[in-house]
């Protein structure tokens, strides 16, 4: 059966009856009770064993992606929870569809463009004035740089790049997106925010996490967050607020022909 | 407009240009590398902070539901990791949706009976009785009992009542599944398994987390199981030998008319 | 492998290099061009061909469904296109993840109270007179009953029940819901809407359509529907309007600590 | 409020008690039981009355797309159908979240290089040799060509295109498509075949259906053949074989420590 493919194996987790491992350790003896669950998620997408401070800028960046008010995403997943009550996990799944491209999926592309540009062969610099000029010239924001509201700096940003240099993890990609923010101010004669998912992705560099999954954390973060939103809808509803206000305020006039 | 609707609020979230508050707790001052993930969390959905015992029980429970291996839910999430590989989120939402009746989502339905129980006015062990006979006559699955592996006891379940012991957690929701357990291992003639979601049923009793959100943490747990998956199936992938499988296996012949 | 389970089978496609069936039908050579949708569709879930009748209240169905402006469905799936407008199937799943027990899902209360009615061996009015009963005291609407807009009667319902008469589909369930809407105006003392998910139940049952593959109909519905509002949030974008509406009117003040 | 936001409006319905209008037609007098849905769909999100011939078109797409066996799309939304029963929306929003970049979503690469070939202002011909230059040297297929099962001609693309000639809607851009398979051909030095996805992209460029709404026809279109699945898993359930069938073959064995 299949023949012509090669077999692909799992090694996230093997069990029988009686234990359950994952990656190679004891569920029971080993990790419930005394693992948190940022280390064995760490273990689990990495294969490998964190750091302390692995752990402590893992639980950071969850920390700060977790929740910023009625955002489309935990207005999404009110909806639904107000829509379907009885399943919970469709509204968190509603919510999380929205870790796309335009917010907190940015992640991933400020953690590529920190990897070019320390990778260049032709230097920092001169890559970065490049992709910058490309940039400008399809009136697109760097990924990592700007927010509508943070100005001139956001809080979280400052705060996750101190911490990874306390921590001693603020190598050459917390340098990077400092380097870069100069050079960009300096090009756009004006200073730009370095955002919260500009230094996410570069701390998710310094502690080796592949760009491609980079996402998946915001989710996990994201999907905490909306644990709280939906609870609170339970308690104090705004669907049928929101709702109202929506079709008030946007829909044309009915005309009965 | 929406005159007649009371106005709900939402209290997760403030913030102005220079600051975000969750819970009125300065995030970038007293979180980010302050406060791990499982106590930002469970502040959230709580609203109030944890003992350092309800955060190890609550990391405890996310450790448990992480993985469990080539899951319905684990197969769904890289399905569509492979089918759509751009949209990472679509991946994790498509199988956390399976956090449904049959499987994880049934801890809400441990804890709503050992409230239940407890509260009985006849007393736990009547209620229990006529409980347990109530599942019988409909030959169902008295929840947070039995397991198609983990026989003749789950070895998370004893671990996780333990560890609320140990934390002097285990009141009379971890005293309630015990005495449920042996009531009904005499009622039905034979020891049935403490499966870990009756387990986490209990512990979520004893920290006072609502059933009606039990659920969210189960899907947050999974949410971080099935990054590991996505990784997983970007290096090594599996999705085209499950389909090929799968058509070989369970598809009606082809008969070209 | 797997020896103990019954070998379960796919009969819904069958292909190979030259041709694709569907329910045994070539695909290309009698049904592209030949066959509407909604016909094929019904073939699919139904295995079996439906009359011109059945075809013209299956469209009747997915027509009334389709669309009523802003609801929390159309709110969720425009708040993640434009979240993630790289992924418009995320945005189509986010709003029908919202065909729950609130609203359109209740077209299978619906139609398995109808059929349950019908069959009653103490005759319908009984039954009726005791259901009715029991959802008054429960201080729960009767499934098909009620609508918050549409009073004192859901134009939608009179015309789908209407149409069934002319179509010569109008059997006992037809009979049967104004029959029900007798007696649940008597006990009540008062008119009550028959609405449209009401009225729909009615129609599915007289096709034959199985009560647990009803919402089926209404998600593929509103798929359509959502389709036409993520285009317009394409074009007209409503989401950033709708977010900074719910901010400004839901959330609690900033207090900077 | 939100003052310097231009207002958004809708219009795709309005309603007051007693009349239901999309985009301006009647609902109850003028579309149930007189338009069939695929008429309904296409004047929803085109905000145009179609043809009869683009009627029959939209049908075709929509049958063709509709069902292909146990797709990964399939086999995720059986999966969760298993997991979560009493949610059936879920099952649905599985399966359609796998409509991504690698399947059916290629219909809009088809449809976005048709027009760009088709207004080239250097001419079809050496846009489409550039063109396929780039593909080739990337490694990457030609959106619309090739297929791993149907070759040398997908069945499907040939009908599809046939239908387009014989309604008469084969314009410019399924004279595209044929064009570019003739110069793809001679670069190749063998024949690839047209797949479905670029076929359809051509006749939705001929009917004028924008590019970035093409995905959500086949969103819908795969919902339907969803339906069909979720209620075979009712009746023959495939979810417990597929995941004995993928633990058993793709895990990595258990060392018990």
């Amino acid at each position: 059966m299949a023949k012509e493919t090669r077999r692909p194996q799992t090694n996230l987790c093997t069990y029988d009856e009686h234990s359950i491992h994952l990656r190679g350790v004891d569920l029971v003896d080993d990790m419930i009770g005394k693992m948190g669950f940022t280390e064995v998620f760490f273990r689990q997408f990495m294969n490998r064993a964190p750091s302390a401070a692995e752990v402590t800028v893992l639980d950071a960046i969850l920390v700060t992606l977790m929740e910023h008010g009625l955002t489309p995403s935990a207005i999404s997943a009110r909806m639904i929870a107000s829509s379907a009550p009885e399943a919970l996990q469709a509204a968190i799944a509603a919510g999380i569809l929205g870790v796309g491209s335009r917010f907190v999926g940015t992640i991933e592309d400020s953690a590529l463009l920190l990897k070019e540009l320390v990778d260049a062969p032709e230097g920092f610099e001169a890559r970065a004035e490049a992709v910058i000029a490309r940039y400008r010239a399809e009136r697109k924001a760097v990924p990592g740089f700007g927010h509508h509201l943070h100005r001139p700096d956001d809080p979280r940003s400052i705060r996750l790049l101190a911490l990874a240099d306390e921590l001693g993890l603020g190598g050459k990609y917390v340098t990077g997106i400092r380097d870069l923010s100069t050079i960009l101010d300096r090009i756009a004669g004006k200073h730009l925010t370095i955002n919260a998912t500009g230094a996410i992705g570069a701390l998710l560099c310094e502690i080796d996490v592949p760009p491609s999954i980079a996402r998946g954390i915001a989710v996990v973060s994201r999907a905490a967050g909306l644990v709280a939103h939906i609870r609170e809808e339970q308690e104090d509803p705004a669907c049928r607020f929101i709702w109202d206000m929506a079709e008030h305020e946007l829909s044309a006039p009915h005309k009965k022909g």
